[in-house]
């Protein structure tokens, strides 16, 4: 993280994050770098077909289990007609282009706010390509995933055209989803058997 | 995709999945790879800090343009206080894992219908590990993703553990979001610079 913000020139705010707070917790973490440990989770419950909820509440991070959330976040699965469902919600490969469209503004944002650049407006647009014979295993030449994602972004910000490519290029190579999709995430499935006195 | 089903011993519905239309997709298919042929997409508007909005509405797919959907889904990413949101939202690295728990969930149901498996109860229990310094570019060496993602999976249905545990193997073989993770997905990340007449 290039920061160029001094204690002198830096604003209360910048992009909507508190400029000193994010410094205090930059600081933080290289003072223990344990606090950069986080666990993120989700629980999820098939309903029928294609269509299953997941909630999403806790995790842990900066050393302690978070509470600051009262309720916890419910997101729906489901699949359109075509796919034999009746879009109960967005099906969970359109649900992947939500999450890296989300973490590469946010990383972008967050990385502008560090070189002291104000984004006026960020905007993306996905698409996935992808042959859904991997899917339904009727070709096993053919990967089960998107053969690409292409994301266009439109942004204007109060900086050059070239260190907004600079930092772009940065936001891309350290978006944590960015990351999982790029290179390989080690996914580790466990079926957990009923406990026999139920 | 392995069909245990005959056209005398299939129920009408299984999985709350409906067999005839299933089985006849997958003949389409069989017969015409390029109605395979998917696109998925999403636009993402930045509103301020970690918070954006999604909204997800057509897509390509069986050979045409899909108008299914009267409405657009819209999802809001945000980020918790300790990472200077105010929990507008999930965080994308949390849509992420309901986006593999509902793909891994819905490829079970669909190939365990097509074994003639009948699934009573379904969950899943995600866990991502991350370090942050990785998304602040405090630590090169520590990727911006997650160093592996566990699931316990947890289910009941009318057939022996083996078998099970053969589906279980497939479906994360097959499962379109687990193959994002597991295996290297290009993202191309291009800049649209604003038309100079406006």
């Amino acid at each position: 993280m290039s920061e160029n913000l001094t204690l002198e020139t830096r604003p209360s705010h910048l992009n909507g994050l508190d400029v000193a707070a994010a410094m205090a917790t930059i600081a933080a973490l290289k003072a223990d770098k344990s606090l950069a440990r986080f666990q993120f989770r989700a629980r999820n419950q098939w309903i029928k077909g294609g269509e299953n909820r997941s909630t999403i509440q806790g995790f842990y991070g900066a050393g302690q289990e978070d509470s600051s959330r009262v309720e916890p976040f419910e997101f729906t699965n489901g699949e359109p007609p075509v796919l034999l469902g009746n879009n109960e919600g967005a099906n969970p490969v359109e649900f992947l282009l939500h999450a890296l469209a989300g973490c590469v503004t946010t990383t972008f944002v967050l990385h502008a706010m560090a070189r002291g650049i104000t984004i006026q407006e960020l905007s993306t647009e996905l698409q996935g390509d992808i042959d859904l014979q991997g899917l339904l295993g009727l070709d096993e030449s053919v990967p089960a995933g998107n053969e690409r994602i292409d994301i266009k972004l439109h942004v204007t910000a109060d900086c050059p055209d070239e260190v907004l490519d600079d930092l772009l290029a940065y936001a891309q190579q350290h978006s944590p989803v960015c990351n999982i999709v790029c290179w390989p995430v080690p996914v580790v499935v466990e079926r957990v058997r009923p406990d026999p006195k139920n």
